[in-house]
């Protein structure tokens, strides 16, 4: 924590001595949009190019960005002295004022202090969690393994049928113990449930991992943390459709808007588990096929255009099959085969055959 | 559970009897529309009226849903005899298919299938979760409590920053210890995550729970057995916006379309903690308003219309001070005022001065 703080006050500093020289306060960061950003096909990650920007305080078009940076970092130096976190509602409403004497706000929109904390992440290298902010928190796990966290020891195979609830942020926890060949990550909370009454943590000797919705920054760095200080492999398990793969992409190469920070992210060697084209011919899942829409169709075609995605044929052989089909179908379709086919099937079988793709 | 499974049993040997006799094979049950729900002042919740509705095998208005009715009850005593639960998507899938020889699916879409659920809850007295049948999880807890839950000893006090995991099925856990004053439930993760943090549950005696948006049926499940078992008091902070008192509506009163479900879910005794509009001036978060859209008017016109708000004065006024400055505030409007200003002032004053409403 220290080193994060030092790095806030040379940041404070060096505007500091700027003005003192009379100089014109100025930071520089590299440029964050999809122009700058390249798939490192040697380190299997998204990364920002060396296209740099500066940020000018006598420039009318950066004046107020300029500003809002640096309400951030105050804020995070304020979070960093106090121990406390925050979310990133809370910054914007702790940076959101009218300058007096005008009518103009610091910030007028969440988004506008969403992204100078991105900015801030990318000019002190370290996390938005690092820096003490936080996301909504989401998403429960259980296996056996035993944590630490603020003084607590937690044992994720003894919490009942809820599962521990993953905080918005990982960084301070502890591996005690972690007895597991895997992990399992689902999108759904559903899924999640009928794995865990299963017991199927137990019975295969895994983690299972989910969220409900869109995957939170704190269950991919929980994921990724299991991946590189366990060797954890990672499987996901989605719907056979756009959003799902999509899923799976940014936990494995990270994000076009994150992908300054997909060091801390990114888990190059996650597996994805299926819904594969080729389940839905062998567990019989076509009568629950669901049709295309102009959105899925046209997210396809995004995704399948992505530099990371384009030279890969067992991708695109996904893709393919899906506008054949010109359907998806969901994960939850494997009910129909029976209650507990999910745990008692079709899970241990992809697994032993290692049926998944990279 | 044995009970349960009579009460299906006895549904089906009814059906038997009817044909056998070569009557048409009936269920009949009370009509779930508002039209049929009305507001028991005397008992503070909403309740289904005395209007029944049959359902008839021969007839063909009916049969699809008669159909779909008994298919429910099939699956929910298949998962009894198991031992399971499942997700209110899975039952739609296990029962998804199409009548051999025609083109016609049993059923279409889960509204279906959850409209069928929700009838059996009618016509046998037991709650969806009581058939084995859960929606999706959502939400955390922690505080100065002790349960027992599938064999597992959880103590909410020891959950690191995580928190317990909310199951989506709360009826089997047992409470071992509570040493709580109050529950404080609150719509919004991160307030949760701030509270948390600031340990407002030790400091307090308390037990804080949240979810992240809708308030899941395990959760009004969960306030309420604490309410009912354990005789606190349960306070609910939201936004100052008609959704906001909705959550907080839904708790207390109970839903439109669950009203036959009530006496288990609705907990008369809940206070509306805040926002308050005299919060709005008292805290000085005028300068934090956001404007109302054409949405949230509407909505707070239907709202101040039900019948256990329209004679409410101390609720119309609320509403009248929303209309007059046509904007609404979030909760987390009050970071503006510092970091914890939430733990640290707003909400122990207004504890200790009970400034809540009912």
């Amino acid at each position: 924590m220290q080193k994060i703080k030092q790095k806030l006050i040379e940041l404070g500093q060096q505007l500091v001595r700027q003005i003192e020289k009379k100089q014109n306060p100025t930071v520089s960061l590299p440029v964050r949009s999809l122009s700058n950003v390249h798939y490192n096909k040697k380190i299997g990650t998204l990364e920002l190019g060396k296209n740099m920007a500066s940020r000018q305080f006598f420039n009318v078009a950066h004046t107020k960005k300029f500003l809002q940076t640096i309400e951030v970092a105050n804020v995070s130096k304020k979070l960093l002295d106090l121990g406390k976190t925050t979310s990133l509602r809370d910054v914007y409403y702790q940076i959101k004022r009218t300058i007096p004497g005008t009518k103009i706000n610091v910030c007028d929109e969440q988004t506008e202090t969403d992204k100078a904390i991105e900015d801030l992440e990318v000019i002190t290298g370290f996390s938005r969690e690092q820096l003490h902010i936080n996301a909504n928190k989401n998403g429960s796990v259980s296996g056996r393994v035993i944590i630490e966290d603020k003084g607590d020891t937690i044992d994720w195979s003894k919490m009942g049928s809820g599962g521990w609830s993953i905080p918005s942020n990982v960084e301070d926890i502890t591996f005690k113990k972690v007895q597991a060949k895997y992990v399992l990550y689902m999108e759904k909370a559903a899924v999640w449930e009928r794995l865990h009454e299963d017991k199927f943590w137990d019975k295969h000797q895994c983690i299972i991992l989910s969220s409900q919705g869109q995957t939170t920054r704190g269950i991919r760095r929980l994921l990724q943390r299991l991946a590189e200080e366990h060797n954890l492999p990672i499987y996901v398990l989605t719907d056979f459709d756009p959003w799902g793969h999509y899923i799976y992409s940014v936990i494995k190469y990270g994000s076009i808007s994150l992908a300054h920070i997909s060091d801390k992210m990114a888990i190059p060697q996650v597996k994805y588990l299926g819904i594969l084209a080729k389940d839905i011919e062998e567990y019989d899942l076509k009568k629950h096929f669901i049709s295309l829409n102009d959105k899925d169709i046209s997210r396809i075609k995004q995704i399948s255009d992505y530099d990371w995605f384009k030279d890969k044929k067992i991708w695109q052989k996904e893709f393919e099959a899906m506008k054949k089909y010109k359907s998806k179908a969901e994960i939850q379709a494997l009910s129909s085969k029976g209650i507990t086919f999910i745990s008692d099937k079709y899970l241990p079988e992809k697994i032993k055959k290692q049926d998944w793709i990279d």
